[in-house]
């Protein structure tokens, strides 16, 4: 059925540069210290099914969270075979405990069984389906990495009882799970096994969901929570839980790929657009509100109390991921590239210790004491301003781990006779119809050089990237440009090729319906936002303007690129109120990559800036 | 023991003018609306101890409701000896039914003792002692308007019973209440009897207020929710519930008053400042977060989401006008005056019917749609965009009726030998003193003429507004500026004296560390602070600018007077982010003042306006 396939991370191998340093943090201290911390938590006990009276009852998600870490740790084994001996340990004596203690009918969640056997697939919002989709993701990757079968083996008797309880017996006390998931695993176990029954079981989650009257989530009382307010078919507005609806969707698109159900990506594209045009972040941050991690409304995106979840941001880059499997327009993998660099990034401290689980876009400290000045329930919650290494709900960290161990499955798609380059970095790409090396210092310089040789793909495509405009090939003559890519239609059997992408600072402005960013602009280059922060530019940062005409100057500094430009600061006032002035002071001001925000002190910070 | 004194509105009538149609809406609206409202949901019921099984349960301080209604309708009665005989009637119907329920102790609680009489006394936010101050200041303007003691009777009585329970016996569970308001009660109560034990039992409950650790209120966990956090002599910041500390603050300024307690003194001066310097709404509304209805931290005001609660506002004009007895300082009227033109007239529609409890300093309908989009618990509260005619907590409307009906209270100050005009209206003041009158447009105009007969005061002192840079006096020669006030030293028998005081359109700014309005400004005029509503500029409001150095025109429409400012509107593009440019289109932004706002439909309106 489909003509468009991503290429796998395993064909890619990040060469020393930009992503290859992300990499090796999140494989040489991220996951380790994940690995830590969820052991302290008792994340690891939950799969060892050795709770006892008296220790702290493992959380229904639990399993999620530590499958996501062995989905991670199977990736990075599948870059190298000799290595992880410690992990796979660790990992097979949880599996010989989840098939020691999985139930005699296939179930599997160690809350369940060890805490609440009686509550077995009563509560829609129980995570059952949920944790069992990570689960089935683990146990593919881990077959994937190690070919060692139990794991999956445990996971498709679980399959078996699912489709059981749901479909045949229809004994369960809902239809579909209130925590989507479970779509995207099941599609992903039709294409490790072949057997098209579990993209049946798919489609009856994807097809059950908003039909008929079942249990809201409990705290929300609301269908649209969990996307349940409508067939998926009929929705055209992003709307609930947003990692609820970023997985969805991206069950729903995998899964349209297969059957090539026209209706079920016509929604896809709907409510893609839907995001990306009315709710997303400047940084590729959805979710607007810390009220049931949720969409709002279109253009309601404030930045001081972003939501933004990590992975709800990580949900949207697996949703465009699919999207470019069905067409090649360039505004899926732009997408992507934007909560690449931005909002995943600002995710992890760059130490690869921390992390953030709402990803703010603007820090105002002093805002810190309405929380405090009265100890009140219910206060709005801010989000956090330093990055931690573990969270009570702790689904982003290890879902951090298992997409940067992958990241190499975002830059190439390929048809039968077309390489797209998706997305730009240092790396060498070795499959059966090319050997690539791709030279670049993407995203501080505009420069990428692809060097092919035993090419035998006709055509090469490279992405030109929305922020873009002005671009030039060397080594190769651009046939045309289509959906938004540079389309080479002779590549030839080896080449060499440079892409320059002119990156030049520049002010982006928001739709005026976004009330927080009315008068503001954000500062970008390339793909990356950039932010004040207090600590280099100490002044009030809302007092803070900046001059969009005036030239901005790029500098490297620590191997940073910061941007330098022309603001002013109002002159302030001792009272409350006083008549205005124009008066302000001349400074320059010295921007940095959002994504390295909050590495260094706690202090205000500012994406969007008052301009003239 | 008191040198100054504020001159009862017995004593003044408003003539033509401003003041009059206020006053008048008041009278012949809002306290037979009010009145309607109450009896329908069962206020006046409580008072009639008729409830039984089955019907709605009397709320804990449905009693203050109808209290500030009755001592409404008595300051109404003190200027119509004549008139409200219904009212009367229903007033004394009330009163039987409080004297024959009235535990034989004296306890008075229409809800405790119909619905929870084994809780009297135990939950420190029973609101019984709140309850009970709003029947003492009914049954003493009851007293004051009819002669019929048996209200008054009924209170003390009352006070009795509060005085041996938490004085003598100590047997509550509680030494202070969780709302005050019993404090200001029982200093009026030692003023209209001159029985000081209820002076020494205000000092009771607010020399024990913070002091030992007793039931924090409930749903908050804090002190400070209820300025139990310190001893009231050592707090130094404005905290918690805004009404509760502005109820606190007014007992504390008009005992001292009474007692010449510096150090009690002291306090209050410390925390009026903090209040107006650190936390006030430019309108004079104070309390900005909905959670608690609480003060939170200096400089946090938020627009959109301010609360600025009516009676908070009321509040802070009780507690300005006891500091106005304490110290000729203009700075304690110039607070009323702002509250007045600005909060207190924001809170009920022009036609009197209905009212608002949050007055908010922006309303931007589409946010409507982030509570709505999930029907969720603990959203962020927006306030109402509409006024409505009653509240389940309906304390806000008694309140205004009250106030307004004795709002003369706060025009006149006099000491031996001076009077001192604080506030500016057309009225006659006629005591054994002075027959004056007063001829003025005022807020609209900005001349006011005094004539004046039988005049035996020496002195005259007129307020010089906070807002005034440009003012002259004819008529008589200005001795001196001092405490903010013109002073004349001798006014003669008969005076005939015209004061201009020059309004002109003014553009106020915040202090730097107010973040929701860096780079925005407020225009005033006079006393009024002046707003754009969407119905009379179509555009979305944030994405307009005004230029501040642009004349502004003055226009007299339908009686409001109207500014016309230069302004101009961002071109606004189709895309969710695009480059920055400068583009906007020139417009003339038309201004109305604050206090007229949502009188007409439901739109958008801000106060603070983007500038150049």
């Amino acid at each position: 059925m489909k003509k468009i396939n991503n290429i796998s991370f395993v064909n890619v191998d990040f060469n020393d540069g930009f992503w290859r340093s992300k990499y090796d943090v999140n494989k040489n201290v991220s996951i380790h210290n994940v690995y830590k911390r969820f052991e302290e938590t008792g994340r690891f006990d939950a799969l060892r099914y050795n709770w006892e009276e008296g220790k702290p009852i493992p959380h229904r998600f639990y399993d999620s969270d530590a499958a996501k870490w062995i989905e991670a740790v199977s990736y990075l084994i599948m870059k190298d075979k000799d290595g992880y001996a410690e992990q796979q340990k660790i990992i097979d004596e949880c599996v010989d405990c989840m098939a020691e203690h999985q139930l005699e009918n296939g179930y599997l969640n160690s809350h369940f069984i060890q805490i609440e056997p009686d509550k077995i697939f009563t509560d829609r919002d129980g995570h059952e389906l949920y944790t069992a989709g990570h689960l089935i993701e683990a146990a593919i990757a881990y077959h994937q990495a190690t070919g060692k079968r139990k794991f999956l083996d445990v996971m498709i008797k679980n399959v078996e009882c699912i489709e059981k309880t749901f479909v045949v017996d229809k004994s369960a006390q809902f239809t579909t799970g209130g925590h989507e998931e479970i779509e995207l695993a099941l599609i992903k176990l039709y294409d490790h096994t072949g057997d098209k029954k579990y993209l049946d079981l798919a489609m009856f989650f994807i097809d059950s969901r908003g039909v008929s009257e079942e249990q809201p989530i409990g705290r929300y009382g609301s269908h649209a929570y969990s996307q349940s307010h409508l067939p998926v078919r009929e929705q055209t507005e992003a709307l609930g839980h947003a990692v609820r609806a970023g997985y969805l969707y991206t069950g729903m698109i995998n899964a349209a790929l297969r059957t090539g159900d026209q209706a079920l990506f016509d929604a896809c594209e709907r409510l893609f657009d839907n995001i990306v045009n009315t709710r997303m972040y400047i940084t590729g941050g959805i979710g607007s509100s810390n009220k049931g991690e949720c969409f709002t409304v279109s253009y309601d995106l404030p930045n001081l109390e972003a939501y933004s979840e990590t992975c709800a941001g990580l949900a949207l880059m697996f949703f465009a991921h699919g999207l470019q499997e069905k067409r090649l327009d360039s505004k899926y993998a732009d997408i992507i590239e934007k909560v690449m660099y931005n909002n995943l990034l600002s995710s992890v401290s760059e130490d690869g210790k921390s992390f953030f689980y709402e990803n703010p876009l603007e820090l105002f400290v002093a805002a810190i004491g309405r929380e405090t000045a009265i100890q009140q329930k219910h206060w709005t919650k801010m989000p956090l301003r330093q990055r931690v290494e573990i969270f009570s709900c702790s689904c982003c960290p290890p879902n951090l781990n298992r997409t940067i161990a992958r990241l190499g499955d975002f830059f190439f798609t390929e048809t039968d006779d077309t390489l797209v380059v998706q997305q730009y970095g240092a790396l060498s790409l070795n499959n059966d119809k090319i050997d690539l090396t791709v030279n670049t210092k993407y995203p501080q310089e505009n420069t990428v050089r692809f060097i092919g040789s035993n090419n035998k793909y006709k055509k090469l495509m490279f992405r030109l990237p929305a922020w873009c405009n002005q671009y030039s090939v060397s080594g190769a003559a651009i046939s045309r440009i289509e959906g938004g890519y540079i389309v080479l239609d002779n590549a030839g059997e080896s080449f060499d090729i440079t892409l320059t992408l002119t990156m030049a600072p520049t002010f982006l402005r928001s739709n005026s319906k976004v009330r927080a960013n009315c008068g503001r602009v954000a500062l970008t280059y390339g793909p990356t936002v950039y932010c004040l922060e207090r600590i280099d530019n100490p002044y009030e940062l809302n007092a803070v303007s900046v001059d969009i005409d005036a030239e901005v100057k790029v500098v490297e500094v620590d191997g940073v690129t910061e941007l330098l430009a022309q603001g002013y600061v109002d002159k302030d006032i001792d009272e409350l109120y006083a008549p205005a002035t124009s008066d302000k002071e001349p400074v320059t001001l010295r921007y940095r990559p959002y994504r390295t925000f909050a590495n260094r002190e706690e202090c205000d910070m500012v994406i969007w800036v008052r301009s003239n």
